[in-house]
């Protein structure tokens, strides 16, 4: 039994409005950021969850976002392995 | 001139409280998922850019999160080149 660290990205379908990454692109022009063309907020929620072996850790992870993290019908997310976190354990 | 994806994580600092990650690790257990032994919550930002080169962008984007997106006493911030963004371009 191991100790992963496991980031989550969840973010809104493409498509979907997204009116807090327009209120941030908006924020952004005003202080004079230009060449900004796109902006989408999203929630990253960063796991640690014991699991016999990395396999078995992203698949609980992605039976979590199934059931509870991410709202299937209007956000996407991905699942990745924090290694530097694995490294300096 | 090119467009680049840009993904910034913000976090909770570490040793800050973070009800929000707390309360989903509550209701992953109230799931069944043991073994999760720690979740914080943080925010994904997601940017589309103009600027000339790649270190350019990530410039700007630094800026961006020193200026407005992150709130450098209470949070963290990664700055990061979407390269999947960038090939499927």
């Amino acid at each position: 039994m191991s100790e992963y660290s496991i980031d989550v990205r969840i973010t809104p379908r493409e498509g979907l409005l997204d009116p807090q990454g327009k209120a941030i692109q908006g924020a952004l022009h005003s202080l004079g950021f230009d060449g900004v063309t796109g902006a989408r907020v999203g929630r990253l929620i960063r796991l640690r969850i014991q699991a016999d072996d990395e396999a078995a850790a992203r698949e609980r992870v992605d039976e979590m976002c199934r059931k509870l993290l991410a709202n299937p019908v209007t956000e996407d997310y991905t699942i990745e392995m924090d290694r530097e976190a694995e490294a300096s354990r």
